[in-house]
């Protein structure tokens, strides 16, 4: 046995599994990647904007020259679009920097955070990586419950994570209750709101979360150009906060963590209201595709405020495994979601119609091939 | 005041100092973008391979999905390169990523990290990062005095950084004297040997630190595609090590750490030899401008191996400050390396013939004025 390295802490860590890449299924299982349907990542199906594709163009002669480490435009841009100082914004190489950048910059080993049962795997790989103690508190209706999570904190807890919506469940807690869990959670404590999915959010559910870092210090807004702008290969997500924590984050933010095209690219995605609008109509029919679809053949599903839906695929501990692997050989690329202690459940992305269409034609031979095994 | 968030180690790192943008510094001094001379970063002054443009041209189409969070092709090419197998490759967002993460992964707060005075500004980082203590050993003519950094090993250290070349001094340690090092470190003490500029170096100076890693399970190898490969602006760097080091990286890595785009142009640039060719031979080139020059002007300088040389600018703790303000009043950007405990001293990267020519010049005037202050 080879000798080990590194504190007990990390040597437990399970690392994240991404979604198999298309070129990976394709190498897997012998097929054509153009025949290849990926509905796995919550992934914009439009692609990159065509405004995101000039302005890349536009910033690929200056790509042997480091990224501005500060950011400046991209700053500029999301200062006026969220009326927030340019000093109040954290630059991250998606949103999961983040995060992670949040749980080093404030909780050390031995101290607690808190997040719930089924809320986004890296909350949990996080906590496992800076050596802070889990409390994950259990889920109700596959969602937050905010009441036992304030009640959860302990003297210890550094850090609270929200996912709002919530990746993979697609559930969503409305904004006059996180409004009152940020009054009731101890101001020492910071609370991270990720809001990877809000874009998609209808008119009714939208909330002011921007004005309410003016109100809180102690709460971190995190968003990505990855969902809704259609970025999610270039990685870029920001973080929202007052001083006290952003020049925390600043400390152990890697100097030049988001490239120059991101940057460039993430500036004109903000401002291209068109694809934002596109992709937002897009989701929500999509959604009504797949809730038709999944209770005609009577599959239970979570309601989601996401561009994603989480089904239930059967009813024994390998149905999640089984059925995906059905879909694979289809060519159907899509989530299981066992590491979340759902492995009773599938988790879809929405794609285009067309693509919809494709998964649900091989979900239903799928369900109907593994039923009969 | 308002509260603070987060460990005491955190609060006390003073984040790193990037170089300033062109666009920053013509903000700044009210200068035409144009005319502005950046000589500041060590960044290879032909930009971007045509070779890696057309390869992200040809991955940009899927730019709406996640980066291959397992690297598959750009590992399958350096496994080729290296003669090492693919799970030995850890891909970094830049080396800077496979330093931090090599801190993160291997060292708890309250043990201890060794690295060279004047060596490259972010082991220190990554080590307060951490909580980590610092065992700064004395440098020797501005470079790694290996036999003291072996006899300054503690029982809690568990990681060693060395940079050759080192950055920001040019010094250069020969391979057998390296070899000899890790053959005296403790086999649980992980040894980061980061070779950031190693492409630059002369044919009679390279060694072969692959092969090492075969032999030493303690040894990390870091490179880069910022400096040679003239892909700064994309973020890729990558490290080289045993299992017993890998998947411990692996846990720590963020999954999606390396762009798309990134991963195209580093497999283009990596196959790209007469990119690489021209670029050394630039730079064997422009050091010799230089040197020419510094010893005309009677100005001290370290000898190089890098793409940049540092040079003595005064005598008093204030000159590298006041002759970086006057360069920069001429549109000329250069480091200067005052938090490096070198005040006297700046860093100027080699860039082309014609920007050495400005620089030299605007060093000249900047002499002669200061001087006569």
């Amino acid at each position: 046995m080879s000798k080990q390295f590194g504190p007990e802490y990390v040597r437990a860590i399970a690392p994240y599994q991404a979604g198999k890449p298309i070129s990976e299924v394709a190498r897997e299982f012998g097929l054509d990647e153009a025949n290849i349907v990926k509905l796995a990542s919550n992934e914009n199906p439009f692609g990159v904007p065509e405004s995101a594709k000039q302005a890349m163009a536009q910033a690929a002669a200056e790509l042997g020259r480091y990224p501005d480490a500060n950011g400046y435009e991209l700053k500029l841009a999301l200062s006026k679009r969220y009326d927030v100082p340019m000093e109040w914004i954290t630059l991250g190489n998606g949103s999961n920097d983040i995060l992670e950048i949040a749980a080093h910059a404030f909780v050390e080993a031995g101290q607690s955070i808190v997040y719930s049962q089924y809320s986004f795997a890296v909350y949990a790989l996080a906590t496992q990586g800076v050596g802070a103690r889990h409390i994950a508190v259990p889920a109700k209706a596959h969602g937050h419950d905010l009441d036992a999570m304030a009640a959860a904190i302990q003297d210890d807890t550094r850090l609270v994570f929200i996912a709002n919506p919530n990746n993979p469940t697609g559930t969503f807690v409305k904004g006059a209750e996180i409004e009152a869990f940020l009054k009731k959670v101890p101001s020492h404590v910071v609370v991270v709101l990720d809001e990877a999915y809000n874009e998609f959010l209808s008119k009714e559910d939208q909330y002011e979360s921007a004005a309410w870092v003016k109100q809180y210090p102690n709460l971190l807004v995190s968003r990505t150009f990855s969902k809704a702008y259609g970025l999610a290969g270039l990685r870029v997500g920001f973080g929202l906060a007052q001083p006290g924590i952003t020049e925390m984050m600043n400390r152990i933010r890697q100097p030049f963590n988001v490239n120059s095209l991101a940057q460039a690219a993430a500036i004109a995605a903000l401002n291209d209201k068109d694809f934002l609008d596109k992709s937002a109509q897009n989701n929500a029919a999509g959604y009504q595709q797949f809730v038709e679809a999944f209770e005609q053949m009577g599959l239970e599903y979570v309601p989601s405020h996401g561009n994603f839906v989480l089904v239930k695929v059967g009813n024994d501990l390998a149905a999640g495994a089984r059925v995906n692997l059905a879909l694979l050989k289809q060519g159907v690329i899509v989530r299981p979601v066992g590491n979340y202690g759902l492995p009773e459940w599938l988790r879809v992305s929405i794609g285009l119609p067309q693509e919809n269409a494709i998964l649900i034609a091989a979900l239903q031979k799928a369900l109907a091939g593994t039923r009969a095994e």
